[in-house]
């Protein structure tokens, strides 16, 4: 083994970088024995070096980020620090500098990393971020490098622990959705403005980056589709319940049928209580992906925290270590196919579609007409309100069963596969008509 | 892109040799802007040329192996035969003349991996076989790379996708052993002769390459200790549901307490139902990685079948390919912890016994005292047979209840965490109680 010790340097030492620094310390020896040659925390860049950091040498401290990436006697730089500037920036002179980079930023991965990768091959050097996406979940090097002569059509996920958790107390307490996001809040779940979490930004940078991977393609942020989850209900956990679903919020990337386009979205959606992700509780994360030789493959485990992002920090970090050792590096952005990303109009998916309507005959046959209208063929129909309760899903498809004189009713809608288009369209035509009071929610319908 | 084709001999042509033909020649375009050059399929050995064989090019047909191997100009030898011999020395005289290899050998891997190994590292070249575990799913490259910075503790999954499937049957239907595996048999989940599924071979040699990769260090398949299923009765899956439990044929590779030694076993063993291992259903695999950061990891999917094997063997040709073209190699074995491997009787875990003893009594007493003697502590103690489907399941623990007069009964024993050692002195003891008529059944409780 070689004895002079590859040095790293660490920006950020928040929750994930004290617990790189803990591992680093006290894990040296088999982090020395599987990369071949001791690595050496050079320095650790902070905003508040007089903090108390448990297990983190004060030595090592400086507020002079650009300093230390400039050194150029490290190796590798490890950032936890998050966001777009002056990150970017940071990491870009760590390439010029001859270090390696291995980045938890899924937000700046998700807006520019085809530039970086270019900077990076540029200074022939690596740029790893396996803990932007999932946690610990290994899922951008199996998606880079297990599936690598496989072709994957789609991925579909729970990538936001947060909105998971908040699901999944709505689903299993009843409570709604304020209730739920107050005790995310209470148990560190939910950070005090949860934007980011709830409006589907988290996870929206997470599709793109797995978008990007999974289809060798670029993919950013502002590509990806995005619904947050503030407007799903109790009734609508209670509607998709009545129908075997729950409702999970999904980073879904996919390749269209015809192979020359992508797509990404996050959004809520119902999916069946049977689908393996249906059962992923409180703040786990679960991504299934989708390839045409594997077949269906899941990745499950937690999706966040200091520890489980470490982990993949330090995965990371062993390899761009090894690859400084064997002066190579790893492979690098794979994105030759530039497959264009359609818009969400051309999505095709299932769709669950709530109506308050007149309680009078003939309804059902004017609401099935505006389907059939714009090509949106209806999978089932269910009267609900009155009848809630009674346990009677069964369909009514196409007749006038479920309809009563008077007063006003529910119609539940749930359609065979259409574009989002075409159901948009649909909804803006039942908008006009005088029976139908309001739209009282839709939701997708996934993962079948 | 360089435009000098890698060359590739495949070693075997059967069903997953086939599928990584289909895709080396269909998929050509994306296999060289991933690798960064064409590969150029430049021979298959096969037994039986004459065969028919869609889509497999008769003209790189050969039944000269060894001259395949010895060509001097292939870069990598995919090795898709299996069993030990003549593959270990077609494997060895690759390497010898340059060639990284791919290989899908379980059984050649877990006798023989760490001389593979070091004739690998001797010749500068790469051995892979991601394809030898849980077919499609990435399971060794995360394990050796992903979580290279983390330490694993456990790893507990179910390999082996003919005895999962003979296990979902039997706990789906209430079918016995034999019926379920005529069922397997008939629907090409098991083959003709299933002695290495069932028996557990299979699942054994999967264990040790799993547990010599997460643990750094050496298991050969005799260091796994081996129970096959075919012992497992109908009563078995209903007393494992009464308990609120699912039965699975589980590999389990351990750290020990004290992080001095290992072990490895395969066998049949009871399971929460609300594991996400017992929703593992028909031949699907899935193993759980324990790592001290990374926490509980999940990897699911197809574990067996050509194209899912082929995505496999194909993620390895690709990151074989790119090495060459770098000249360099990938991570090679890591066994420097060179921990032991404990025997059997080392084992901790927790244990389901089903006595059938005379119905009077004092024979609980008799029994707790046996147990008490070797240090075994009871969990829960259950009378079955008489009160049996009466959901009557409150443990009578450590008193006289349940017990009548005449007769006899069954009695069942959940023990909490034990050694193997001191159940099976345990269980040698209770064999010798007048009361006790037989020990019906013993089976592990795993996954709490």
């Amino acid at each position: 083994m070689r004895t002079r010790p590859l040095k790293v340097a660490l920006l950020g030492c928040g929750v994930v970088g004290s617990e790189v620094t803990r591992i680093i310390t006290t894990q040296a020896d088999d982090l020395a024995a599987r990369i071949g040659a001791p690595i050496e925390l050079a320095g650790i860049a902070v905003r508040r070096p007089n903090k108390v950091r448990d297990g983190v040498p004060a030595e090592l401290l400086t507020t002079d980020a650009t300093a230390l990436v400039k050194r150029g006697d490290i190796d590798v730089v490890v950032e936890v620090i998050g966001g777009i500037e002056p990150v970017r920036t940071l990491i870009t002179t760590a390439f010029e500098h001859g270090a390696s980079v291995v980045s938890a930023n899924k937000a700046l991965l998700a807006a520019d990393g085809a530039s970086l990768h270019a900077k990076a091959l540029e200074h022939n050097v690596d740029l790893y971020y396996e803990a932007a996406v999932a946690g610990a979940i290994p899922l951008i090097r199996p998606l880079r490098e297990s599936l690598a002569g496989d072709r994957v059509n789609r991925v579909l996920g729970i990538v936001n622990g947060t909105t998971n958790f908040i699901l999944d107390k709505m689903d299993s307490t009843g409570a709604g959705y304020s209730e739920a996001l107050d005790e995310a809040t209470a148990l560190g779940y939910a950070e005090a403005d949860p934007t980011a979490d709830v409006e589907g930004f988290d996870a929206a940078a997470k599709a793109a980056i797995l978008a990007g991977i999974a289809f060798h393609t670029r993919v950013t942020i502002d590509d990806v589709h995005r619904e947050g989850l503030t407007e799903v209900t109790a009734a609508d956990i209670a509607s998709a319940r009545r129908m075997g679903c729950t409702v999970k919020m999904l980073a879904i990337c996919e390749r269209s049928r015809d192979g020359r386009s992508v797509t990404a979205r996050v959004h809520p959606a119902m999916i069946p209580l049977s689908h393996p992700l249906a059962s992923v509780r409180e703040a786990y994360n679960a991504v299934f992906v989708e390839a045409e030789a594997a077949g269906r493959l899941m990745f499950y485990g937690p999706g966040a925290g200091g520890a489980p992002t470490a982990s993949a920090v330090l995965g990371d970090l062993v390899a761009a270590c090894r690859n400084k050792l064997a002066t190579t590096t790893g492979a690098g952005e794979s994105a030759y196919t530039r497959l264009p990303v359609s818009p969400m109009g051309d999505v095709v998916t299932r769709y669950h579609i709530n109506l308050d309507v007149a309680d009078k005959p003939g309804v059902l046959a004017q609401v099935a007409t505006v389907f059939a209208e714009h090509d949106v063929s209806i999978g089932t129909v269910r009267q609900q309100g009155r009848n809630q309760g009674s346990g009677d899903d069964a369909a009514v498809e196409q007749s006038g069963a479920g309809e009563r004189d008077g007063g006003e009713a529910s119609l539940v809608v749930v359609t065979h596969r259409a574009t989002d288009a075409a159901l948009s369209a649909t909804v803006a035509s039942l908008r006009e008509l005088d029976t139908v009071r309001g739209v009282a929610s839709i939701m997708r319908v996934e993962g079948e």
